[in-house]
Parts: C-alpha cells; sequence; structure tokens
C-alpha cells in the first residue's frame, strides 16, 4: 500500500521563512498564527491526513460509491468515521468566520491543510471542499438570515455543499443553461431541472446537504445575464432551525469514472424542489465566481496533491527496487543490483517531480496569503495588489498545477515499470484521481483564455504588469549576487520569453482573436514557468542567506539549492518553446475547414 | 459508444505514393503486393477491425478476463468469435513464411494492419501479437524441426505464444533471472521457476500456447551470459504433433491493471516443466531480442493506433458539441452555440494528435519497409543499411510514439470535457489501454538508454551518421525551391539541434557515462521529432507534386500541406528545449545524496 507523509517542515519553510507570515501578526486572524500555532495545527493536520485519511484512499477507490434504489447514496466503508474525525477536529472551520463557529486562522493555513487531506485522499477531502466553497458564496452573498441558517452547521461538517452548474448540454457556456426557477408568493423559488457532474452531490456523511445551484427565473433575459443562484438544501429547514421536510431533489444516478471513485459524481433531478435566491437575481455568475475561484485553487492544490504523494512513493520504490548497476561504477556492493535511485533516468523523474511540487506549493501559499490580504490588508493599495495577485494566478494554478500533477503523477507511476500498472501498488489510482483535476472547475483551456482573455487586459493589465515589475526588481535587487546568479539569470531569461509573448499578445490578438485562443494554453504554461522560477529564486535566496547564517537545517536548505538549479536546468528551458508556438499564430491551426477533420 | 474507421486512404498514400512500394516488386513478398492486393488486404482489414474487433473493445475493457478456480482463464464474452473470425480471415499469417503455411507478404504490409487492429481493440490484438513475437523467434532460431512442429498451428492462429521474461525481482535487469532449466537424459529440460506479467499467458482462445521462457541451465554462468530461451508448451505435443500431456505450466492469478482489461496478465508458475532449448545454450538473450524487436515495433504501433482512434473520436465530438462562439464571429447561426471545433485551443489538440499521428505512420511503415529490405534485397550495402535504420529507429518508435500517443489520448479526452472523465463515452479506456504501452517491452527510459547508450556508437555511429547525411540531403535537395522552404528550414534547424546533442553526448559521455543516462530520454524524444518531422517533409513533397500534377485527392493533399506546416510550427520547436536539459549534463540531476530524497 502506498505511503504517505504530510510535508510539514517544507510548508514551514515556505509560511515562515519565504512569506514571513509573523510580519502579518497585527492583522486580522494573522495575531493568532503564531509560529507555534501554525507549527502545532500543520503537525496535527498532516497526522489525521496520514493515519485516518490515507488508509482509506485505496479501499476506497477499489468499493467506491453505492447508489441505492431509493436514491440514497452510501460511501466506502469507513468514510464515515473518518468524517466524523474530521468534524470532531474542526478542521471544516480552520479559517472561517468566528461569528458562524469558525477559528478565523488565514486562508494560508487552511491552504495548507487542504494540501496534506488531498494527498492522503482527494476523494474524501472533496467532501468538505465543496462544503467550503458553498460556505465561500454563502458567507460572501447570502443574507444575515441565511448566514445564521446555514453557516454554522456548514462550517461545523454537520451539513455539506455542493455546487450546481453543468447541465447535460451546458458546461462552459453557461449561457445555454435551462433549469428553471420560479418565483413564489412567499418569496422562495421552485427550482426544476437536470444538473449533471455534482460531485458530492448526495451521500451518508451529513445530516443536510446545502446544494448552490444556478438557475433562470421565468422571464429571465437569455443567456448568462439571466443567470441567478439558489440555495435548495436537501432537506428544507424548519422554523427551529433545524432540517425538516425533505426537498424536491434527488440523485439519479452516480457517474462511472476513471477515478475518484469514492466521491459520489451524481446526476441530480430538481422538480419543484423549494430553493432561496442568494445575492440579486440575475446575478448569479458573480456569486457563483466566488464558489469558482475558490474551487479552482483547491482544485490547483489537488493537482500539487496528487503530485507530492505519487513523489513520495516513487521515491521509496527507487530506494529499495535494486535493477542493474550504477553507469559510474557499483554503488551497493553487497546486492545483486543498485538500488534504481542510482540511475540519472530515474533521477530525472524524481528531482523534474520534486522541482515542481515544491515551487508550487510556495506559489499556491503565495497565492493564498494574498487571498488574505485581500481582504485583511489594512492599506488599499495593498489589498487591491492582492487581489490583483489572485485573480492573476488563479487559473495559472489551476491550469498549470494539474497538467504538471497529472504528468508529475504519470512519471511516478514509471519509475515502478510494470507494477506501476499494477493497481494494488497503487500508482496508477494517483494517476486516474489526478486526471479529473485538469477537467473539472473549468477545463484547462478554460483557464488558459481566461487569463489570456480576461485577466492580462483588466484594469489595463496592472496586474500582469505589477508582477512583471516585482519579477523585474527580484532579478535587479541580486544582480550582482555571484551566488544567486544561476537562478536569476535563468528566471531573467524565462520571464523575457514571457514579455515577449504578452507583447506579441498585444499585437495581435486585438485584431485576431483566434491568435489569443491559439495561443492561450502555451502562454499559460509559459506564465506558470516563470512564476514557480520566481518561487524558486525566492526560495534560493532564504536557503544562502540562512546557509551564511549557519541557521536551520544544513541538508535541508542544500537540497533547496539543488533542486532550485534543477528547476532552472531542466524545466524553466519549456519557456522558449511555448513562445515559438504562441508566435506562430493561428493561421495554421485553422486553415482546415471543419469536414477535413 | 466510440467510433472507429481505419485510415486505409493514409496508410495507401503511405505505402504507395511516399514509399513507393512498387519499386522493390522484384523481390521477394513484394510482387505479390500489387497496388491493388495492397488496398483490397488493407480495406478488408480495417472493415475486421472496425465491424468485428471494434464492438468488443468497450465491453471487453469493463467485463476483463476472468481466472477460474483450476487456473483456466476466460477471456470477454465474444472474444472467441472474434477470434475465429482472425483465424478465418488468415490475419496471423499475412507475411509469415510461405513454407509453414504463412501468405509471405511484405511486414510493412502486416504492420499497416497491426495498427489498425490495435486501434479497434488493443487488448484483443494482444493475443495474435504476442503470437506473432513467438513466431519470429522460432522462425529465426528453432531447428528445422521445431519450426515444422510449432509454425504452422501458430501461424494459423490455432496455437497462441508467448514471451517469458519478468520475474518478480527482475525486470530490465535479467541478469538477476531465477527460472531454472535442469537437463533431462532426452534431451530436453524441467523448467521450474515464477514468470510474471505475462501478457496472454493463459486464456481459451487457443488449442495450445507456446511460452518461450528465458531461464538458467544449471551450472551456468551468473548474469546475463548464462540465460537460454526455451519452448515450453501448455500442452507437449505427442508423437503425432498434436497436444498431448498438459505440461507443469500454470496460471497462478491474473493482475488486476490500469487497461487493456481483456487481455490476461499472468503470474505463469513452472514447476517442473518440460522445456526444449531454441537456440544456442546461454545465449538466449539474442534470441530473445528477436522477439523483443518485433515486440517494440508492435508497442510503438500500439502508441500510434490508441492515438489514432482518441483523435477520431475527439473529431466526432468537437464538431457535434455545441458551446460558446467562435471567436472570430458566429459560424452556426441557427444553433445556440457554435460547435467546439471552431475554437482554437480545440482545434491545437486535433492539429497536435494529427500531425503526430500522420507522421508516426510514415516512420512505421518506412521503418517496416526497413525490415523487410534488410532481408529480402538483392544488395548487400542495402541490407546492412536497412537493419541500421530498424536497430537505430526501433527504440525511438517503441519510446516516442508510446510517449506522444499516451499524450495525444489525454488530449483528446480533455475534448470532452466532464465526459471524457465518464466511463461510457470511451476515452478514459483509450487513456488507461495507452499507459502500458510506455511500460511493458522495455519501459521507454530503456528505449532511451537503448538508443544513447548502444545504437549511437554501433558500429562506429553508421547508423546515425547515415540518417543524418540522409536528412541532410533531403534539405539540399530542396533547398532552392521555394514551396519545401517552410519544411527543409524547419527540418534542418530541428537536426541541427540533433547534431548538436549528439556532439554534446561524444564530448561529455564517454568520460561520465552519467551524463549519456541524464540526457537519454531527452535525447530520444529529439531524435523522435527530427525523426517525424523528416517524415513530414518526404509527405509534404509528395503531396505537393500531386497538387502540380494534378494528381491525386486535391483536398487530401492541401490538408497533408497544412498538417505538415502545424508540425513544423507547433511540435517540433520542442528539439531546443531538449536541447538544452541534454546540455545542462549530469551534476545537478545526481548532486544530492539517495537520503535526500
Amino acid at each position: 500500500m502506498p505511503v504517505y507523509q504530510a510535508p510539514v517542515a517544507d510548508t514551514l519553510f515556505i509560511l515562515n521563512d519565504v512569506l514571513g507570515l509573523e510580519r502579518y501578526s497585527n492583522l486580522p486572524g494573522f495575531s493568532d498564527a503564531t509560529p507555534d500555532i501554525v507549527e502545532a495545527v500543520l503537525g496535527e493536520a498532516g497526522r489525521v491526513a496520514a493515519e485516518v485519511f490515507h488508509p482509506l484512499n485505496q479501499s476506497g477507490d477499489h468499493e467506491g460509491c453505492t447508489r441505492h434504489a431509493d436514491g440514497t447514496v452510501t460511501t466506502p466503508e469507513g468514510f464515515d468515521a473518518a468524517y466524523a474525525t474530521f468534524r470532531e477536529g474542526g478542521w471544516g472551520g480552520i479559517s472561517a468566520d468566528p461569528e458562524y463557529g469558525g477559528q478565523g486562522l488565514p486562508h494560508t493555513l487552511s491552504a495548507a491543510i487542504n494540501e496534506f487531506m488531498s494527498s492522503a485522499n482527494m476523494a474524501f477531502a472533496m467532501y468538505p471542499g465543496l462544503t467550503a466553497g458553498a460556505i465561500a458564496a454563502i458567507s460572501q452573498h447570502g443574507t444575515e438570515a441565511q448566514k445564521r441558517q446555514y453557516l454554522p452547521n456548514m462550517i461545523d461538517g454537520l451539513w455539506t455543499g455542493t455546487m450546481n452548474l453543468t447541465e447535460p448540454h451546458c458546461g462552459t457556456d453557461l449561457g445555454l443553461l435551462r433549469t428553471r426557477a420560479t418565483p413564489q408568493p412567499d418569496g422562495s423559488y421552485r427550482i426544476s431541472g437536470q444538473k449533471i457532474f455534482i460531485s458530492a452531490g448526495e451521500h451518508d456523511l451529513s445530516e443536510n446537504i446545502i446544494h448552490l445551484v444556478l438557475a433562470r427565473i421565468d422571464g429571465a433575459p437569455e443567456g448568462v445575464k439571466g443567470i441567478s443562484l439558489f440555495i435548495v438544501p436537501k432537506f428544507v429547514l424548519g422554523a427551529d432551525g433545524r432540517p425538516d421536510q425533505r426537498n424536491g431533489v434527488s440523485c439519479g444516478s452516480i457517474e462511472e469514472k476513471m477515478g475518484i471513485h469514492a466521491n459520489a459524481t451524481c446526476v441530480m433531478n430538481y422538480d419543484d424542489a423549494t430553493g432561496f435566491l442568494i445575492g440579486e437575481a440575475d446575478k448569479g455568475l458573480r456569486a457563483m465566481f466566488t464558489m469558482m475561484n475558490e474551487a479552482r485553487l483547491g482544485v490547483g492544490i489537488q493537482g500539487l496533491a496528487i503530485s507530492e504523494i505519487a513523489y513520495q512513493n516513487a521515491v521509496v520504490y527507487a530506494k529499495d527496487r535494486i535493477q542493474g548497476r550504477s553507469l559510474s561504477g557499483i554503488k551497493a556492493a553487497d546486492k545483486r543490483a543498485d538500488p534504481i535511485i542510482v540511475h540519472p533516468d530515474i533521477r530525472r523523474i524524481l528531482m523534474t517531480i520534486r522541482s515542481v511540487n515544491e515551487a508550487g506549493r510556495a506559489l499556491i501559499l503565495w497565492t493564498a496569503l494574498k487571498g488574505d490580504l485581500s481582504h485583511v490588508a489594512e492599506d488599499a493599495a495593498e489589498r487591491q495588489a492582492a487581489d490583483d495577485w489572485m485573480g492573476l494566478m488563479t487559473p495559472v494554478i489551476k491550469g498549470v498545477l494539474t497538467d504538471k500533477g497529472f504528468d508529475n503523477a504519470v512519471m511516478a507511476q514509471q519509475v515502478y515499470g510494470g507494477h506501476g500498472y499494477v493497481r494494488e501498488w497503487g500508482m496508477e489510482q494517483f494517476v486516474r484521481d489526478a486526471r479529473i483535476a485538469q477537467i473539472y472547475e473549468g477545463a484547462n483551456g478554460i483557464q488558459a483564455l481566461d487569463l489570456v482573455g480576461r485577466k492580462l487586459a483588466l484594469n489595463g493589465g496592472r496586474a500582469v504588469q505589477a508582477f512583471f515589475a516585482e519579477v523585474a526588481a527580484f532579478c535587479e535587487e541580486h544582480r550582482s549576487d555571484e551566488a544567486m546568479a544561476p537562478y536569476t539569470k535563468a528566471i531573467h531569461k524565462g520571464s523575457k520569453d514571457l514579455q515577449q509573448a504578452t507583447m506579441w499578445l498585444m499585437q495581435n490578438a486585438m485584431m485576431k482573436p483566434d491568435n489569443a485562443g491559439a495561443a492561450s494554453t502555451d502562454y499559460m504554461h509559459l506564465f506558470g514557468l516563470v512564476a514557480l522560477s520566481y518561487m524558486w529564486g525566492r526560495m534560493a535566496k532564504v536557503a544562502q542567506d540562512q546557509l551564511a547564517a549557519g541557521t536551520g537545517d544544513k541538508a535541508f536548505l542544500e537540497a533547496k539549492l539543488v533542486t532550485a538549479r534543477f528547476f532552472m536546468e531542466r524545466v524553466l528551458p519549456e519557456t522558449a518553446a511555448h513562445l515559438a508556438r504562441i508566435s506562430a499564430g493561428a493561421d495554421t491551426m485553422m486553415a482546415l475547414e471543419a469536414e477535413a477533420f
């Protein structure tokens, strides 16, 4: 069975030494996040993830969820007990509003915890993960009464949440949405329609399920401007606030999928279900994007999470499996062969994954911190800058870290040779589970379009210009630092490619939007590589300073520098290929008629 | 359910117009392969693949194989009837020796047919596929008596074959092999040991299964120099040549795998089984490599095959699914949205897959033709040159086309969005099935080492120098041809990167072999890209000539030129990143101690 150990030390290095979380101790939430508390919370989260959730990962995949004839859904054996542990630990409320029972710690911390839990058992972690998205939507768009009705039990975990967007004919293009909402005299709505691909749509872990549902109010405009968001509880609450009448929503079937078998993906049928408008009528997309942005960061975290556990298990096998001899001479003379970690091509895989994971973790936590600062920073300009970063990086993190997460899971599986293809070793599950992260919450092609078509130009390109300036300032600041040269030179080259690509887009995409579409996926990956390289630059600087000062764990810090160099030498050079593809434009790509395919 | 149509027209274009098969009509085998015959055979093979084998692909995946308590194994429903059709059509003997009942047509033709059958149902095609490997080994290394005993029934398909190499502790490193062979007074051997991952090791499709088994004769030297190859039939033949006594070989279990569920992957237990030495004692590796080279080309074909069917289904969905509007203006005004094939990022996926598939098909058929010529060409120098090409390209085709095949299946799945993750659409099966091709018959890292560590330097680099010279001559020949410039310039640039990488290896890998290992996978892919670009150059030239002459299908030929340009603009630029990684050397990669992982 696969192993897992939460990367607590690496996370603490990023939070304490790279991000300097203590600097923000004057801000709400951060004041409680002292280094001691952070270490204790992460340690305990890692323990629960490894000891309680992880042992159910493989069995949950094998068993899957079962839908019964009455429409109820049973999760795999052990999930209910594990979920009880999750609730008892208060893990669902770590960064939720204390007003409604949360612990009010920074979201930066819950992002880190989310990684551990998604590594340990992604399908399990999705149940509370979707609840978190629903909590965010209600917190930001609900009335005070709605917040009091729903949030405390959702934060507690007694109730869970879902997002209901997709319909059979309508995924990316929400303008095609057909689910209807008919106003009732009491101010509620009757919701009717069918939603598909609803993760955690029905299950046996919680007393009530709070569905957030996109629908069109009778007479609303066509397209995306006529969509509203509704709260549709599985059990409508009674006057006492407790679940009362069973609502007209039911699970019609669950999908047979490639992976995440332990999470029920439901067809949800709404048949005159009672719903309550949340936020303004016809402005449902705005509210939905609150959930989506939360969810997209969460999906990016899943990409990292699977990559991390796949890496850990590839390392175990690479040290254990003996096969062949090192090209540079026998390493394990007492054995009939050397452990395969001596072979450069195995090292290439391990170092590639590791170099992406560690920078990916830094980018996620950095961005989660910006998310916190966008709400609580004292200075309005700082809040805005943080929000700009958050908006810019969300599609990059979602798209790039899930693509890399999948590729990394595949590479880690490759280390096992034939054993990687066999279910009992668990490596193929990581590949199957990681695959969904590239698809849901907006397929990665949509993330790329969000970046290129929306985020780049937003506010006159303010966010992207600030990012370029920050990276340039970092390179400039350490220009005369000999030891930093291997990093800053590479970052500078990568970001030159990125700026050239950005310039190309500005010059070529206005007149011909297909040029933007044709460039989008490459641009997103180019952007991601530069962002990751910048993270490595910051981490390398901290590592060098600590080594010079003689503080910190020497082996840990030296490994950071080696891994940073590896990233610059072996991963970052891909920027040039992305730039070449982008500059090729759309003409050849679009030249054939559809009939020619 | 997924669709499939064999790419007969594209295959004929390559065979007739690019390879000019008719030029070889003076050679044995080729004389029967007239254009009419070739077209008829391919048409019928495509029909059988699409109509008989393909309908069982998804059901076979769902049902899988079943091992019963008595050790027998049942294939999925319908497989026996389909196999009967395969036998009746004589498909197993297309290119086998007429002396033993084969039809003696060129292997080039059976490679094309193998693609169709692997697209239609890879798990099914593996049963005869492994038989073909065993036939090759017996044909080349068996005694005349052994050939007469086994070949006719294997070529007929009445009996099937297997390859037994891997043991639990020994995959790549065959020197660790433990299966023992004890000589008997009658000249036979008693074989004892356990083999794992034996595809088609036990099943209900054939009357007898002829296992080819690597084992160590008592007292033989340690390591790879003490390995011999044995024929171990499931039923030992009686004096009449018919299956008689049940041999001491049995299937202990079948593996639960990620994919190819319809092919039984067996643990085979040999318990004093009767075996017959094939080829010389202690020279088993040589005989095994006959099977392996055949098998490796076959696995490369599987990479192409899955990529092709995944592409075809991505196209169907991209034309059918409506979602969003074209960035360059509404295309389907009569519908509520445009078909997603209008979106550049969808086109990027389709064109990428297509541009790799069509060149991959050319490279496979080109190489299969060299395989034929290495045996039947009249001139010894031509035979040697053909054999050089074959040896050089085998690891490239296996490694690169299976890596690309998997990536392409993943991209094609992405076109389906959430539906791609759901089993009923069939796209996720292609991903799961394609994955094994990167692993078995030598994981792709081993192919890369075979290329860099063995094939490059063989005979003073004769094969690689001939390849470089051929590509250079092609670019030079069309240098002044304006219309060919978009192709030849790109090929020239790609091959310059390849030559620079080769030079780097020569200068840096002798003294420090880890530099070769660290470069190997990138070098293999760089090599593959250049080989594919050369195929595109040849195909573009033919297309241009035919367009100028007004012969051929105009739309088909114009699509070839567009696809060739796309490859040059969007796929080939990756060579630069590979070169950068190769030139980085092994130092950083190998810097960390194993404990640091």
